[in-house]
């Protein structure tokens, strides 16, 4: 309630938030981009500092050390024996992990973020080559930083995530709904944690996608085109950025609606509030069905009547930041995009440039 | 401090705002739109109902009563005595007023607030003819509108405002300046409170304006074109919207940038987190001044050396909702933008479309 | 060769081709959208008028027939006699044609243009419902529109065609072309007339597209994104402009190249002169094939080796006017793509604006 | 007339048109940016070359002479003694000059086309510093490059030019139109040739400017924003870019109309034919005059009842190619706009991906 109509406003510093612990870090998570040969030596010597230098446990997924230049390596052997493994979908590890470690591109911290349905822990991601937006550290000073964040006290961004729900109509036991009305049995439901996007687009139709588009219960546009883009700030750097949407600092609380080569001129990306419920289902009139995918993965057909709701998360990746929430992000929009990279030139001459 | 490193976050819900009374309101400002005959009517029967239905004090500024149209109609003499009536820059109205009507185009919130420089009054305001953005009330139904505003429980949106300070070098004494280095008495500052958009462009110089973009202290990048914009979510569907921008939602505590006519083609709008204090100064090679102007008033020459800098201000204004907040803007973006408004159509033909 | 240095352009009126008759038509292609019934009694009437009132030979597709509801019509049995029939891919009416009518959406003319791949005969298009691009005719007056196009001397506009080839390496024989290297058997090449564009894309993949672009043999640039069209001025109002392209009038002679959600900021379209010869092939470094399709038809995988060559075709269609090719253009944007549909607003106020 | 309606396109080669020479040259104009200390040296270079060892006859302009550094030079003294020399607006030497080079940027280029309002001998533009869109040569070779060029045979492009004129009613004699309605005598017209673009916007003004824009006589649209753009291609690379048009090679036979800033989401850019005319003027309801400038220069002021006439004009630039037209523009694409430069990347990740 607004109890003084004259409003004052409370502004927090967006680079206030820092990283601290209550007690001293014990294991680490240490995720690997797989068949990149060029990971191999990094790994190891990272791994070994954790596990020795800082007696740290190193969680490691099953199939890294699959691996035959990792598994036999015999040098590498007295540390394989300290490390705990896991595998993906099976066991859970989200209570055993006090940090991880990314060593790859984006698409490490995307993969560290979808293992983590509910809270996830500090995020390190070392780029070994170009700077990615994900992945700010270099590894050549590694020790030194990774020994930094385990005393505490860096800077951090809580990077949010959209919980997104798709319930699906069981097709198969169609025949069974009509008769009994008994749809609550038929549908199947799954959740994703998503941090940058979930796309919906026509996949391999080639007839435009027709979606509808609700905003805390109320249709708000339909979507006419290749598809549209629902991303987190973190996101509208990925694909949104490529589809034409103004790029968003991940600090700021929202959630942005971009259309893939939308067929209405008019239909320029928006910028709603952290917090809101979007809704999107197949158009009435739809001819053909639509495909949604999460951070690029899990890519599944939408049908008539299926839905796909999406919320910003309560869970998000705290990442941390190399230097701060500001310069980081503006040092990978000019590395990553080019952002505003420009040759001084003056395109209009006049009468006051003499000749 | 994240105590916690697995995060949790707090989502606010943006509908949740509303108005409500510590007390009843006594006082009223209206603002009219001058010079516009059709306003005449309304503004009378609006002042009629609020001084002899409501007993509530009515401000106006004095220069709306210089009209004969309105000072020589006898009917509404009775009315025009009991007027609290205040000159623009000399009297005080800040604590004397509970609420704002106005009557007019968009331009009168944007009057309303320059006239707050600190906390404003609630603001209820009418289109007369199209809906505007900031406009959201039809004022055929006025008195069951106003009636219910006044017994308070309506939604409410802060729109956040831009604190502007303007630092100017003193150009007289600059050959004092250089003798003795005291510059600090040698500088003038000036303060607007903004709740659509800063503008910096090249005003009547046909050359490219050059200026550069700090960002808490850092240097961000040059902005080389026709200008750039500074705005709140509120002004990123005034003028940002025609440079570029992506919209955004009123309730998002952000800052958008927008270059206007960049000569870089990769210099797309950028958003940035609420609280992030900007300052933009000529560069040091810019061959020509540049021009400033808030929500389009007080323009004036930026020159070498004068500093513009920018924030969230503490004091935002209070625009009451004709339904909320979300259904007013995507009913404005509707109607003042035609967003997405579209005809159906499918412009990829296909191998199953049969002839 | 510029022989006289002081060049002098002479410029063409862009208005003044028209269709003229060296002898009377005396057949005409009647082509028809299947399964909308909307159009059955349009269809029926328009060809009794043209076989009964013009006496004209009326060439229609085999599976037109199929439909009962035309062949089921024993009043229209009569007529249907007289018909001359023709099943796509297998017959070839190239040279029997005087001119064509379309009933239908803009999907039917590109189907009339697939089926002539040299010349094509002059095209009259009915849109039944809402204005198409290349539908400008209104179906209520069309005899008295009929009659006129028979009697000759209407304006017709020249819609350039893109004429692509696709040479695919032939994989199955890859290991012998490695051996011998007598490659030119073991390659397929196709050719298509294509009206809109050319669309290469990522397909199913949810990796970006890698193509390479050259024009007249030079690589200018590489295309990391969804993909890229390529596209007659006549398809800039179709699927390019969905991703961002600027909208040209099909007397422009010209080829447009349109990324589709590139991943670089600085990748505007870019139009080139009609004429230059362009191709297309995956990068070296693709990690996946692309997909490509002519006019949304034909769509086929792309993969390494395989190249396609698009140049500006020597058969163009020839579209007859409603009014003129300016107006029926401007008409088209207006009806079809809303453009500059505004609502009169003034989003800047100033200190002149008196409140 | 299209006699055989199943038309045939002839589509000339856009690189071939290249310059040769009736009669050796024997004159040229040297123009240089005037006011830059670092062109002294070539000037001086490129002048004692064509002097002593072409034996050419050199113009340059009287201002040029002016400069002390020039002037005073005694070891330069005997090749001025030789300068043919002309004032700007007073000495025709419109069929004098054999050729054209430049010494600077852009500006140079747009400052040659201002001085022949007919026909213009041939341009050779060296940058000294950073490659322009229109000075593709560099000074290092100059001796080879102008040897080359005075024997002919080296590639050309013809850069259309805009013809424009500006209508005034005369304002002091209005109330004399009124009454006898002899309108002709009280109107001043001025014509120019333009290389890059004509720009109409709304000055100092605060408010929108409203200016209606006509194609062959029909009022095609309404222009609400900042102003608009009429520009060729070779200016779609100048101010149209940056307000955010396509890209259009020079050798396309088109005009482009761009709007700055427009309130409609819908405004897109479009191109039309050459050949077209275009007309601008106030809107009958526009509050505010709006401003006109030709290549940057000459900017004057519109109001109610004047007309800007536009059409191509007969005269294009003969622009001498460095290499040729195709390779010329993707280099400066690339060099003064970073067109699509980029760093490779995947945005999407994907199950495929392993980790």
């Amino acid at each position: 309630m607004l109890q003084n109509p004259h409003a004052v406003m409370h502004i927090q510093d967006p680079a206030s938030q820092r990283l601290t612990w209550n007690k001293p870090p014990k294991s680490v998570l240490v995720i690997k981009k797989i068949q990149d040969a060029s990971l191999l030596q990094p790994f190891k010597e990272l791994c070994v500092f954790l596990t020795e230098q800082k007696n740290m446990i190193v969680y490691v997924e099953s199939k890294v050390l699959a691996d035959t230049a990792i598994a036999g390596d015999e040098s590498f052997g007295a540390v394989i024996q300290k490390f705990c493994t896991f595998r993906e979908d099976l066991d859970d590890i989200s209570n055993r992990v006090d940090f991880i470690i990314c060593l790859g591109g984006d698409g490490t911290l995307l993969y560290a973020s979808s293992l983590f349905q509910e809270s996830v822990p500090p995020v390190m991601a070392f780029h070994l080559g170009s700077l990615g937006f994900l992945t700010p550290f270099k590894f050549d000073t590694y020790q030194s930083q990774v020994t930094q964040i385990i005393e505490g006290n860096t800077a951090i961004i809580l990077r949010s995530r959209l919980r997104v729900r798709v319930v699906k109509e069981s097709r198969e036991k169609k025949s069974i709904i009509m008769t009994n009305g008994d749809s609550e049995g038929s549908r199947k439901s799954m959740q994703y944690q998503v941090l940058n996007e979930v796309v919906v687009d026509r996949g391999p139709s080639s007839y435009l996608s027709n979606v509808d588009l609700f905003l805390d219960g109320h249709l708000i546009t339909t979507v006419q085109g290749d598809g549209v883009i629902v991303s987190t700030p973190t996101g509208s750097t990925a694909y949104a950025v490529a589809a034409g949407a103004s790029m968003i600092h991940p600090n700021v609380p929202a959630i942005m609606i971009t259309p893939i080569c939308p067929h209405s001129l008019s239909f320029r990306p928006i910028v709603v509030p952290a917090g809101v419920e979007l809704k999107i289902m197949l158009s009435r009139d739809a001819r053909n069905t639509a495909w949604v995918s999460f951070d690029g993965r899990k890519r599944q057909e939408i049908c008539h009547g299926d839905s796909i709701t999406i919320t910003t998360s309560c869970f998000p990746v705290p990442s941390i930041c190399f230097r701060d929430p500001v310069n980081d992000w503006f040092e990978s929009l000019s590395q990553c995009l080019h952002w505003n990279v420009r040759k001084k030139q003056n395109y209009l001459s006049s009468e006051e440039e003499e000749f």
